[in-house]
């Protein structure tokens, strides 16, 4: 297989496709969106033969277990993608609305209207699952999809993308409209990336070293994803209540997410009276503990000493690391300083303060009072998510349909020329 | 000097006035404007003399009447610059705009927060206006700004940067918040393309030479101001009198600049009742008519053949292209094949003809019975612009205030962590 004449082809039938997926009706649009649901049912036990295949020869290559996991088409993870996928449907549609429609003074009538992005390249890595979500998002924001899924998935995904033209066909779109990649070549991901006149904006989805190598790369732009290196700051007019139970939800509610907390920062006047209870909830929940001298000091050797490195680090593990600051600026600095620029919380009563960490902390999300695991497409009424963008252009933060989508301006005149 | 360094040193200081710019108040920024606005009245002669030292090198080196042209600074030029700048002060300050607050089932309050985009380098020809614009709106819209203007016009550049510090200093604001860069060094544009540490988003304003390279070499996001070749459809529903009107200010009004109609599409229907009139007035204006077969045949050999070459072109002088199409599809295939993505306008009474052209012509401004001319950041009430993008992602069309801003997600609890 000659793989650049091979991308090519699907990059120019993808862009043929996206004409027709951008005039699509939202009627259509859920009619193969259901067709798809109902073609993966009707194939389930091929499909998870097919994942059976991958998954032996997973094991025969050595895959470690926690690839293995997320390889996996259990019965009941194969359920609940096609439940997602019907979610799908009910989400409003967010091509075509015009909003800000207003006159000028020339008389002319100007407002934005909601579009396609045009053609989406999605790099990710094997985990089936994601081929049904990526799919569904990008067909209901009337865009036209290329999926790149990790190589040791290769016959789930064609099993799965079987049905996705299928439903496509079904409801009178291309079939061409979702093409998943047929080839393991990582020369394809290559061709994907460099083609503007094909791909409109590629969204990588996997660990931090993909995404910067795709980053670096790429000559279409990238909705990134990148680390979440997580802060909460318990300010010293903080609620000692509230400060406890959101320090303690932000780090244990789950471990490997990126909206995970990864470094707290307790103000000095009031570490005394937090940090104690909650550094012995945490070693309850087997968190193990890094912290700066003053906080040592504060609870002893149990805790171990924090390095650069631990402010800097997304542990994605039971680790946290703590600081004791003298106020909220040194607080903001260490942020700004270490952050990724993913989620940061303040716990704090104090009206002054939680307005200025708001205004200038730069990060996607920025809370008061609020668990940094809020940080998520579900939690925030988007429905459902591609990703967590922490780049400031374009789509930032959770990234739903919206921000699969582009806006126009349009003009209404009656024969209005300018002066 | 050393660029490396003298760049990185101009993006940490950019960088750090980055946090102070995000935080000031609108009062603050608008003091800063006016003060700017003082000191360039005070200077008024130092910097007109800097500009005729600019001219006099330019003249010695040659440069062509054109450049020359745009490189003066006459005493009205100078005057309206500078109230261009006073007028950005009436502009509403778009950053902290807080958006679609909204309670969500698990009791967080989630909404979306304006926030400027923090360092912005903007890369232009030797135009000394464009120093003040571009400070301008970067400051109003909160963010720091490094500018890169055409070597020949340093010393003027260099005048007008010492008032943007007085100013700044004197609204104490950073005066390292607009740094004009001191050399004429072209390494200097390759350092700041270079470093999305220092730099959010790279703006390059001028030929398409100039852009294009830029976007290929650049790490760091490009909002790209691309070609216009614009397009009006002149539909079989058309009113003849509007068609007339608005297809001849589309190409007469201005010919340079990038919204001027460059090909005209006219349904063979309707041809023959608007095309011989429209011809005689283009010739009347001087405009060069190139057609296809049909065109000609209607109107004589007067008009030229078109070519290929013809349909991709962006004259940018009196020169038009004209097409005869058989139906709207046929005209909106040939607007997909050749726009750049700019403009375009259909001529109708039509409104399905009309709703189908606003939906599916994918350009940054679609418009219906109004001249393409209108596609501009003041005509739709933006106030000021600082380019018209031809990108899809993050600002499409006119940017203004706005383009320079992202938004981050705010959410407020009351101790809500995440079940």
């Amino acid at each position: 297989m000659n793989i650049q004449q091979y991308m090519a082809d699907v990059g120019r039938q993808a862009r043929a496709a996206s004409r027709a997926m951008a005039r699509a009706t939202s009627g259509e649009k859920n009619a193969a969106l259901g067709a798809i649901a109902a073609a993966l049912r009707a194939h389930r036990s091929a499909i998870l033969d097919a994942n059976q295949r991958d998954l032996a020869r997973g094991r025969d290559n050595g895959l470690e277990p926690a690839l293995l996991d997320r390889l996996e088409l259990t019965p009941a993870r194969f359920d609940g993608m096609v439940e997602g996928l019907e979610q799908v449907v009910a989400l409003a549609d967010p091509v075509g609305a015009i909003t800000d429609l207003n006159f000028r003074p020339s008389g002319i009538q100007v407002g934005k209207m909601r579009v396609p992005l045009g053609v989406i390249g999605i790099i990710y890595e094997s985990r089936p699952n994601v081929t049904i979500d990526a799919a569904a998002l990008c067909l209901k924001s009337g865009n036209a999809a290329i999926l790149r899924g990790g190589s040791e998935a290769i016959d789930s995904n064609q099993a799965i993308a079987e049905c996705l033209r299928a439903g496509l066909r079904e409801a009178g779109l291309p079939d061409t409209a979702v093409q998943v990649i047929e080839t393991t070549d990582r020369a394809a991901v290559g061709e994907l990336i460099s083609h503007p006149e094909f791909v409109d904006v590629i969204v990588p989805r996997g660990g931090k070293g993909l995404i910067e190598r795709i980053s670096a790369e790429a000559r279409v732009p990238v909705i990134k994803h990148l680390d979440g290196n997580c802060h909460v700051y318990i300010d010293a007019d903080a609620d000692p209540a509230k400060a406890l139970k959101v320090a303690y939800n932000a780090k244990t509610q789950r471990y490997g997410t990126c909206n995970t907390l990864e470094t707290l920062l307790v103000h000095a006047g009031i570490a005394e009276r937090v940090l104690p209870e909650l550094a012995d909830q945490y070693r309850q929940a087997g968190v193990e503990l890094r912290g700066c001298e003053r906080v040592r000091k504060l609870l002893g050797d149990q805790v171990a000493e924090a390095t650069e490195a631990d402010w800097e680090e997304e542990y994605l593990a039971p680790v946290l690391a703590i600081r004791m600051v003298d106020d909220l600026d040194q607080a903001m600095d260490h942020i700004h300083r270490y952050s990724s620029g993913h989620t940061e919380s303040i716990i704090t009563e104090n009206y002054s303060h939680a307005r200025r960490f708001l205004a200038e902390v730069d990060s996607s999300s920025v809370m008061v009072n609020a668990s940094t695991r809020f940080a998520d497409g579900f939690e925030y009424g988007l429905g459902a998510e591609i990703g967590i963008s922490t780049d400031k252009l374009h789509a930032r933060g959770p990234v739903g349909l919206e921000g699969l989508t582009s806006q126009k301006w349009v003009v209404f005149g009656d024969g209005h020329v300018r002066q």
